[in-house]
């Protein structure tokens, strides 16, 4: 009789092992040499045993599919009778003793220990392997969403105080016609965008920022909330609307006085005076204080006359201006009798209602962009175009009936950054805008992962992809940042809106510091989106592309994100300085005792080596942690700066040399601003389940900043390598357990329904 | 006679700074206090004297504009006479002494001493402070581009052995009909895509992989330099003819027998035969194997029906399906007799010639995507088409006549994955073609940021940006990884030309890595390159935007980036074990003494705070940290496995768990292999003007990395604080010294000039 596992049944031990062989791929050099070797070895053997074997593992002839899928059969069989085999040696003896004829238990015992050794030579870790085999509950396939809170509660306490004109915003942009353009053509989306508008000027909204008396609300606190609602819908719109009714307004409302407010705002506000903000021009962008068209002041008319004096000091990327600006606020230098007297502001009409050019003004298209293809963005180039006197906006400066330049602000300087400051409101809608298109983005990748199944356990069902851990690290700190930066930008908010002279400068760091931050954040934030979307993520009719490319000029309009990352810093050492400066002698030892007490209270090694996870969660470690960074990198700048210029460098090398130090300045900065913001939030929530919910955000907001900043913290010998391992471990732990939490986490957004892509709609609860 | 500054000259040496006080903003309350205090107290002044200062500081009273510009005339002349006057103070004295009457000299030494402290007293670090009055020569301004190197050497050496097919493929699309489309049409720019396929099929570039007997030219290396060369151009021009000619294409080769080679390979080739890969479902796009499509086996007419089963089971993002394609390869299950059969290749006709699609195949447009708009994606559903027993691509698995299943390869997985590793190319063909994109970015940013100047030392010319740091640090080191990434990618290249079956999971495992690596650095580079052109990235006249939402997807097609660095993460701990495995006891005792040994040479006190720069530069140490990273991460992974497998936890969420950490492994052995690659190259570089400029290049993208991942080697204990600093330091400099060779460096791209946008290409010097 020929031999065969079933004919043999002892021979069944080694079934597994030659299965797992040749189940993944040939048999490698190595496990034939080691099986061969084994086989050839074994004294319990015969002779004809040994060659069915040896035939079993011989290249040239393979075993057959059908043969290869019976010895499965029987290894599931096994395996589900016995789930907890640790072995395949274990699994061969019950696959042995499942065939009719009994194995002798003397048999079993001459060979078990053998096979076993066979197992390890073959450098099989048995759990590991035997695994693949195994039908199991995992952890990872049962990890789904929970509904521990409400989520119309979390969205009141994310609209704070402005729940009403939030959901009013909401009801328009829910309309069918106001549901988000795909591929359309330029000259059709900038008709629509446009349209939009007007509706939404119709409604009182676009002039809700001016004064009563202007036609307007009088709140411009509400304006910011109106700005970031409308960014759920479509980001053209968003910058049509704060191009007319913020920069345009705004530079009338703050750098005109009342006959300006009386003439324009009515209608701009109407969008009866559809106009532009003309600042920077193709050479002169960051740098806006060396722009150099100018107003030459015309004793005999007592008008100016405004002149692009060269090419490229035309203004560029001017919004509103290619096809539907009428008139436009230009910055130009004044110039009385030859003499230079800085950058001002004038009001200059460029077409007429017909929407003809005037003559002298030259306007070209700056044609198509990677986003914002609503907007119509122009080139403006001015040919001695002489306005009246009247349209200098006259607020900080003027020229009076002497034909004198007169201003309230003596320094050229300092007129220049106080007409600027009372812009600064860009800087504050800009990232609040960016931040609703990012949640937007988050809504749609988080909703799409919890529905999205790919791969699973070895013969277990496939799980949501959201379960997947790199998953979760690659959007969980994402929208702990959506959260965070919500009440801190609210918090900037308020700032500016309750804004004292005293306050302007810290206000203005701040804000160029979190649009900066922000529009960065949200840059990455919609980057992950659209990866974790997959090819989901790449169609237009999921919206990640526009959201991505319109935001993407964030960085880089109202001012270049590390340029004002520059400024933010400069403020920061100008404080550092001014304390210091301040500081009487023993104040200054206070401060030295007090930084070295860092060292003693901070830098201990129980404190530097704490991976206690109480210690880990606590506000307290946070908020030191996050003000020994900022101290010390300002501090660290000072020396570094005096240390450069002492060694002979010219102060603008030295601060060349310094320009990734001030930008981690700023970033520390802002980040204990957003930490302190958040932990002031928590103690006002009262709501157990919401609290509970934000408090999980709130540490991984915490523990991932840490995380990211380790490299600084162990060079400082802040932190040893044991802490740092423990912080990344307890990211990962946050990051798992918010997971349940996501998808209500994004529903407190509370996004229209036609504002989503069709992956992130309930309706495709099934895709 | 009224006291002015005129007629009391001694007062003169309070002027500048009076000046300085001013001149930014309001006197802050410390220095109206300590001036005014400074007033009182100086016994050498008179009453009169003390009125006059006081009315200079007062806020009510402001010096007017003239007075102000008067007081800094004052100062440049004395500064410009007296470039090296050290403070305040002395610079007072200057002024003093150049008006028409002289201060006695012992007025001078009560007054100095005095105001010297006052200078103190209002925190002014004289240097700095002063120097914003001092024109002078700044190293930042001068510091330019300069031709160490012949650009054209370079080229030749970046082309190596394939220069006639690049210059040749250049030539092609420098054609004034090839210039990259803006904006256009979805239907006309598909037209325009296919019209240059064309174009370049009757060139033969098409078929250039093919074998010669059916129509190419039999070299798979070459069709490589062409999908990258072509990638200068238009990258949806580039993934239709990938599609074309190397999936459609390929899959006929690699899959097929030699009846479908005949058949097929020379209509495709010449693009007579338009057609498809349709592998990804929507519901199954990383998890193929799971895909349900179904090729049933008929008995009776030996044919398959094609069938898709369910909704989601459509081929979805099918490139060439919405429009042009007349046959697919389509990827199915084989079911014989209600028995699967694990996945295999079909050919099935999808339309007729007259673009009609056939019965029982229906297929809808994706429409509108992030990019790559003039490719036609397409989703297709079969509704039980039946196709011939022929067009089964046949290689590695048929039905024979008896209608039983037949393959070379038993296991359904080794069949499977074998299937797929001759597809392998694709992951060649994308990251060369992703790169070549970074390169037109980076040749676009870098050549922008050479030219655009803006801010500049105080009254000195405004500079370059590429002069400054950070946008340096934000450039240089994406500059370093083109170019080690050029020579990567042609390694992998020649490995995957050259390759042996023992060779092929090795090379599979690289190429989905190094597929990853870099379209993520390419991803990342084309970000920076955006913000680094400011407005003008976002202008669609100069690419960057198509160049990024075309690469956008690179990330995600041909493999999920995520899930292929798990793909080689697994590879490299497989590599591991079976090294394991394959060890004596005597080995692995070898191996813990060798592991040992690390501790003693390179973490020893010495190695570890080693900042010499020699030594920082060694391309010995950096192969060695590389190395340790690489091996450690293996390592830990292996124990940290088995720990969490043996603590209870499911191998499958285990394995979840570890997802980060198999991400580093990954990532951890192609920066090694770049590095390797990067070091050989150098090794063949006789000109010594270009290795020179390679080895910066080489230096900087070797400490670039190990900056990147200082955190780890910080925990490791692996590096000190101190060396880590070094590093950051080193990495600044070479950034810095590199600005000046990289329009040189980007220019040896040679990309055609018509595939620059407008602020890259030459003629526009001026801008």
């Amino acid at each position: 009789m020929d031999i065969t596992f079933n004919t043999d049944p002892k021979l069944n031990i080694l079934l597994p092992l030659l299965y797992h062989a040749w189940q993944d791929s040939e048999l490698s050099t190595q496990e034939y040499k080691a099986i061969a070797d084994f086989i050839n070895k074994q004294d319990w053997l015969t002779k004809a045993e040994k060659d069915f074997l040896q035939s079993k593992i011989d290249a040239g002839v393979p075993p057959t599919r059908s043969e290869l899928f019976h010895w499965r059969e029987k290894i599931d069989t096994a395996l589900q009778a016995n789930p907890k085999t640790a072995s395949f040696t274990d699994l061969g003896i019950l696959i042995a003793n499942a065939e009719r004829t009994a194995v002798k238990d003397e048999d079993i015992a001459k060979i078990a220990p053998a096979v076993a050794l066979l197992e390890q030579q073959l450098g099989i870790i048995g759990v590991d392997a035997l695994s693949a085999y195994r039908k199991k509950e995992s952890i990872t396939a049962q990890h789904n969403t929970e509904h521990t809170f409400d989520p119309a509660a979390m969205t009141a306490l994310l609209d704070a105080d402005h729940s009403d004109i939030i959901n009013k915003v909401k009801s328009i942009i829910s309309r069918k016609d106001f549901t988000p353009v795909v591929d359309s053509d330029i000259n059709a989306f900038r008709e629509k965008v446009l349209g939009w508008c007007k509706v939404l000027a119709n409604e009182g909204l676009g002039s809700y920022a001016y004064p009563v008396a202007y036609g307007g609300s009088g709140d411009m606190e509400a304006y910011f909330a109106i700005m970031e609602t409308l960014s759920y819908q479509d980001l053209s719109l968003v910058i049509k609307f704060g191009v007319q009714f913020g920069l345009w307004g705004m530079s009338v409302m703050f750098l005109g006085t009342e006959k300006h407010h009386k003439k324009y705002l009515p209608a701009i506000g109407a969008l009866e005076l559809p106009g532009c903000f003309a600042m920077t021009e193709t050479h002169h962008g960051s740098n806006v204080k060396d722009i150099r068209t100018t107003a030459t002041y015309n004793h005999a008319t007592r008008s100016f006359t405004i002149h692009t004096p060269e090419k490229y000091d035309r203004k560029e990327y001017i919004g509103n201006a290619a096809v539907h600006g009428e008139a436009a606020t230009v910055f130009a230098k004044l110039i009385i009798d030859g003499k230079d007297y800085g950058v001002n502001a004038f009001i200059v009409t460029i077409r007429n209602k017909e929407k003809q050019t005037l003559p002298g003004v030259t306007i070209e298209d700056c044609g198509h962009k990677m986003g914002l293809n609503g907007v119509d963005n122009g080139i403006i180039t001015f040919d001695n175009v002489e306005i009246p006197y009247e349209n200098m906006l006259d607020k900080f400066a003027g020229v009076n009936e002497n034909g004198e330049f007169e201003s309230p602000i003596p320094s050229d300087n300092r007129r220049f950054f106080t007409m600027l400051g009372t812009l600064v409101g860009g800087r504050i809608g800009i990232p609040r805008s960016a931040l609703a298109a990012g949640k937007v983005g988050l809504a749609t990748a988080i909703k799409y992962g919890d529905k999205r199944k790919q791969f699973g356990p070895e013969s277990g069902q496939e799980v949501p992809i959201l379960n997947y851990r790199m998953h979760q690290r690659r959007l969980m700190p994402y929208l702990a940042n959506a959260y965070a930066l919500t009440f801190a930008l609210q918090y900037l908010t308020k700032r500016f809106i309750n804004r004292s002279e005293a306050d302007m400068q810290e206000i203005e760091a701040l804000a160029a510091g979190l649009k900066s931050y922000t529009t960065w954040n949200v840059r990455n934030t919609l980057q992950e989106c659209r990866e974790a979307c997959g090819g989901k993520g790449y169609l237009s009719e999921n919206r990640i592309d526009d959201l991505k490319n319109d935001t993407e000029i964030y960085t880089t309009f109202e001012g270049d994100n590390t340029v004002l990352m520059q400024l933010t810093a400069k403020n920061r050492l100008g404080e550092f300085r001014k304390q210091f400066g301040e500081m009487s002698v023993s104040t200054i030892f206070n401060y030295v005792v007090e930084q070295a007490k860092t060292g003693i209270t901070e830098k201990n090694p129980f404190a530097t080596r704490n991976t206690d996870e109480a210690h880990l969660k606590d506000p307290a470690f946070h908020l030191q942690a996050f003000k020994y960074r900022e101290r010390e990198l300002v501090n660290s700048a000072a020396k570094r700066f005096k240390k450069l210029t002492d060694d002979g460098l010219e102060p603008f090398d030295a601060a060349n040399i310094m320009h990734p130090h001030m930008l981690q300045i700023s970033d520390s900065y802002l980040d204990r601003v957003i930490l302190e913001q958040f932990q002031t939030k928590l103690e006002t929530v009262t709501d157990q389940s919401l609290k509970e919910a934000l408090t999980g955000l709130y540490q991984l907001f915490a523990l991932n900043k840490l995380e990211e900043h380790k490299a600084w913290y162990l060079e400082q010998g802040y932190m040893e390598g044991v802490k740092t391992k423990a912080i990344r471990k307890l990211v990962s732990q946050l990051c798992w357990e918010i997971r349940q939490d996501a998808v209500p986490l994004v529903d407190a957004f509370n996004i229209p329904e036609n504002c989503l892509g069709a992956i992130a709609a309930d309706k495709i609860a099934e895709a």
